[in-house]
């Protein structure tokens, strides 16, 4: 293991986030907040040059040596860490007086998951909803390439730092040359995420108010400015969040096709299709249900909310418009099944995702036909590529990785004595990366009531589905703590 | 596809059937419940008589044709036909008088799943409880082995028929020939009901109500014949019940070894070990919380119920001593994870199993070692073997298959818009063939409430969950369908 240079992209790593701080100042000096705008800036500046003199210290014997477990290993402690120092100002400010708490809602930002611990969102100061805001925006399309496209270190590492933070079957689909593709995918990001702001703005929205949505839906993570969510915004603004939040929901592959010509290619990919076949399955069926039992009175307003929500909560975003603990059982059983479809790979929403669900069901139907006829082997096929053993066999893990560590989860949660539903989507919401959950997690609730152990298993959740999973398991092997290992 | 001889199979499996139906009716005259005799001998008479003369006509052109896509079409519609001709007398007598609820009460009976649509349990005549838990006792072992092994027809179709009926890694450990060993488990079955039944009558409990709960307890079933289950009797009854609920939850190879002497090897059994492991410790924390919370004043009174609890819904069998509807939150999350965990494979109790959650555990570690060194490939090795990759795989997708069908079942289940957490575990306990759930379908309540479309779906997931999925997945493909396939 290459300790120096991991601690060396570590350090790194939390220099560009201590420069990032630089913009939620900004924003203290517009608001005239002067005493957040000292703490971003001194904290931003301190840790930065406690980082920038101890990297000097460190000797990296050579760059060259960076292969998978380098890469599953930086990217599991930079997250760690970004939490970590992310969550700094809202502790010395005192907005989030407990650093667990504020540890929590850094995470949640950071993971784009939005699940907060904020009794009074509106309390908070402007410098501080941007900076939460703004993590979702870092977050959503993986922090370490973002980083590392802007201050490239020398070494092949990109690779599997890439692999690592961003898997599913599609980093290697795009051009041979990752920094190349990366800086692609963000440039599509962040003209998309402007594109929201102005519509935003267009439509009535305040400007801050505008840039904080546009992040939370561009990071598919779900922050918001005020305590209702976006439930108090104009139906124009809802429409335009929800397209929005359906956009940030495709495979970014999706874009890079239509952007370099091959639309064609680009209206192939299955898991497009499915993803959207899904959603407007569900919103029919949830909006059927909300009506038939008198829910809702007004079908606009039903087709509105449930569309809304649908989206919100399949693309992982999180955004509300309306309490669905409300909502009859069917409605809430699909919004539960969403929760764990989730969006499309290569996009910035979580949740197993659409292409594994297919493969899931191709596996099944494969399998079943194979019980027929055991001595006939036939190879499965995604998106028109075979699929190789490895990676199906990596998908099935990924499966029962899953169901352990969310029912671990949900074991340790529930020591809180809280009810079922409570319990299990509280996990459900931080390990897909949503935000809300049902009943005392529902969209009108928070996660402020639990015990400093279950907040700590849930940050631990929403790492683990950001990273998809294995990054944070192989921080638990021994290999990774022995010295020359 | 060799229909005629699947044909002839079935046939067969429903006289067996008929024939059994001479037990609730000698019940019957010893009550004299005369109407009820005739009706079971009436319907088990005329049956088999068609049954007979039909399988007459049916000309097999080749036994030896038999391989594994029969066995699991004849496995799948086997029992099936059991459900169906076996609800025939609880609804001619009008005991059950829709047929759908009572297709739900034999299927819950064969399938050693006990969950009931009954009302008032106490209102049915003694004929129709026998029969009731006389399924379980059948489905426990197996129905289609336990028949030919009975009434053996020309061919080589055990072993494929084994194979689909009780799959697992262990069918193939014992002795050679498939019809001896077979006996051998039927032998130790059939000895450790007769001696829960004395057990049972020696410490008080009445003679009819001591075979009921043997055959609800060998089958790992959980039909009573009481609307409180087995809360009413004596301690000492209720402590024999559960050390016998256990017992019939152990992997039968552990006893088989015993019996041969290779007492060493039977304590060499890793998934037996594991399975203890997780119920002491799963009893130590719900006895720990129940008290802490003050449900429980009477720590003894905790620790009988508890234990009795753990071990009912571990086993899956699913009688109750006490509403746990009514524990805190951490208890019920407890048994709600032991529900899908199950006994042990080769026992009578359902669940996923502990040998698979063992190897999932296994896999999950195998892999993350292995993102870290790519190239290396480590074997898996259970109970001392290697697993091979058709069986590491089968595993795998078995995993995935149960996470659809469970989904998918929940979605639909949900559709009669009851709370998320009767939903849940309506479909958990029917798939994973326990019995009660919580909320409305918990240990004081039942199944009547669903609608005919969730019943239906709920016998699904019952054979699902006792044919452990492939085979009632098999009679989904078109193949089976197709003449001379």
């Amino acid at each position: 293991m290459n300790h120096q240079l991991i601690r060396r992209i570590l350090l790194r790593v939390i220099e560009v986030e201590c420069l990032f701080m630089v913009f939620p100042a900004f924003t203290a000096l517009l608001y005239r907040e002067f005493y957040e705008m000292s703490v971003y800036l001194g904290i931003g500046g301190a840790v930065y040059l406690i980082c920038h003199v101890v990297s000097k210290f460190i000797k990296v014997a050579d760059p060259k040596i960076f292969y998978a477990k380098e890469g599953f290993v930086t990217v599991a402690f930079s997250w760690i860490l970004l939490g970590a120092v992310g969550a700094l100002p809202f502790f010395v400010t005192r907005e989030i007086p407990n650093y667990i708490d504020a540890l929590f809602e850094t995470v949640s930002g950071f993971t784009t998951t939005g699940s907060t611990i904020l009794l009074d969102v509106e309390a908070m100061s402007h410098a501080s909803l941007l900076w939460r805001s703004f993590t979702h925006w870092v977050g959503g399309m993986g922090v370490l390439v973002f980083i590392l496209a802007i201050q490239p270190l020398s070494g092949n590492y990109d690779m599997h730092i890439m692999r690592a933070e961003s898997p599913g079957y599609s980093a290697q689909k795009l051009s041979p040359r990752m920094r190349d593709s990366a800086s692609a995918l963000y440039l599509i990001y962040l003209i998309m995420t402007f594109l929201l702001i102005i519509f935003l703005c267009l439509e009535g929205m305040p400007v801050f108010d505008s840039v904080c949505h546009a992040f939370g839906t561009a990071g598919t993570g779900g922050f918001g400015v005020k305590g209702d969510s976006i439930e108090s915004y104009s139906m124009i603004c809802k429409i335009t969040i929800t397209v929005f939040m359906l956009l940030f929901g495709v495979n970014f592959n999706f874009y890079y096709l239509m952007v370099t010509g091959k639309i064609k290619d680009a209206f192939k990919i299955e898991e497009v299709r499915w993803y959207l076949i899904i959603y407007l399955a569900a919103t029919a069926f949830v909006t059927i249900d909300i009506i038939k039992n008198g829910i809702y009175t007004n079908a606009g307003k039903a087709i509105l909310d449930s569309s809304f929500q649908t989206a919100s909560i399949m693309t992982t975003t999180g955004f509300s418009t309306a309490d669905f603990c409300l909502w009859p059982g069917f409605s809430q059983a699909i919004l539960v099944v969403l929760m764990f479809i989730g969006a499309c790979t290569g996009s910035t929403g979580g949740g197993i995702k659409v292409s594994r669900i297919l493969a899931g069901f191709k596996l099944i139907r494969n399998e079943t036909e194979l019980s027929l006829h055991p001595q006939r082997i036939k190879p499965l096929y995604l998106e028109g590529r075979k699929l190789n053993e490895r990676t199906t066999n990596t998908l099935k893990v990924y499966m029962t990785a899953f169901i352990f560590i969310f029912t671990l989860s949900v074991l340790i949660v529930s020591m809180d004595d809280f009810d079922l539903v409570t319990s299990f989507t509280a996990v459900a919401a931080t390990i897909n990366n949503i935000g809300p959950g049902l009943s005392l997690v529902g969209p009108t609730g928070n996660f402020s009531g639990f015990s400093y152990l279950s907040k700590l298993v849930l940050i631990f959740d929403m790492l683990a589905g950001r990273l998809e999973i294995f990054p944070m398991l192989v921080i638990f092997t021994r290999k990774v703590w022995r010295r020359g290992a």
